[in-house]
């Protein structure tokens, strides 16, 4: 329940305290999943939470990093994909491949992030990923290598990705899931390649 | 429970009655997800739903058949993708995608393609792709082409249409999902022509 503190906002809502940030996130996931991310408002998670939107924003800033912060992400994905984002575009496919599977084949990441695939490849939550995990974490990519149609070219990457996710991780289907990272990279990069920058139609 | 027929096989066994064939496949749906394919016998099955194993293949024939039985597929894979697999290998994957996307996009088809799918992308079914669908319906389409390594290359061409499918059909991201029919083909057939016959590390 709400602490009140006599000089604190009017209107019942509650300050800081020690479980107000964990409240703050459930409000945010059960809007995230009911809503979508478009139909996601601070202000609405903050109402949910019984908080203002202040304080929501003083704990996690933007709303983009209030979606990622409820995505409990065992990594940051922009702090990943930096440096595969740095270098020349031709070998973009090679450094994002290589950063990607750093993080999914460590041991101590990998059950986090399947949980998290699990959780955005589940039907009840399609528009996290459409209205998301894509915008704010996926296009940003292809925004910050500089190619063009980043919005059009960032979702084939990511069909591709993804069914690499579920074939390698989540579903551990040979002859993928044992494959050498190397190969893993060069048998993925040229596809990941041609949908970054080569011809499409 | 079991019907007895004074002329019947011993041990209580049902024989053919109206429900026994929805029993067969009852049993055969709970032993493919508890068990596996692999780990799923025709007696086996017999035996939980009460019946003869000749019984199951007089009704389904093989284990192969019985599996797709058990998928309640609205289209059986292997007929549609017969006019994929006729033909030169150098142009298979724009056949593949093509009779892929016919049925896929088919409105009458499609719901129950995505309930199949939801299906094989639980988390709790792994074994169904990997055991199963993978050996049973997309494996014999690259032994059909006569590629080398179908069992390395098909897992490949899996990853980018459940991938595909994932993004077009299930969560119904754009602009994947409205994407017309021949952009498709023409944007994903390198890619999956190149796991077909291409070379690969």
């Amino acid at each position: 329940m709400a602490e009140r503190a006599s000089s604190g906002p009017p209107r019942g809502r509650r300050r800081g305290s020690p479980d107000t940030r964990s409240a703050i996130l459930a409000a945010a996931r059960s809007s995230f999943a009911e809503h979508g991310f478009a139909g996601t408002t601070i202000r609405a998670v903050a109402a949910s939470a019984g908080v203002d939107a202040a304080l929501v924003h003083h704990y996690f800033g933007t709303k983009d990093e209030l979606f990622l912060a409820a995505l409990e992400l065992p990594v940051d994905p922009r702090k990943l994909i930096a440096p595969a984002v740095a270098g020349p575009v031709e070998q973009a496919a090679e450094r994002f491949l290589g950063v990607f599977l750093t993080a999914w084949d460590d041991p101590d990441i990998r059950p986090s992030l399947v949980a998290v695939a699990r959780g955005i490849m589940d039907p009840a939550a399609n528009r996290l990923l459409s209205e998301g995990v894509l915008p704010v974490v996926i296009e940003p990519i292809g925004v910050a290598l500089g190619i063009d149609r980043p919005a059009e070219r960032m979702p084939l990457v990511a069909s591709q990705v993804i069914g690499l996710i579920l074939m390698r991780y989540v579903l551990v289907v040979e002859p993928l899931a044992s494959m050498p990272r190397d190969r893993v990279i060069a048998t993925y990069a040229p596809t990941i390649q041609r949908y970054l920058t080569g011809d499409l139609p």
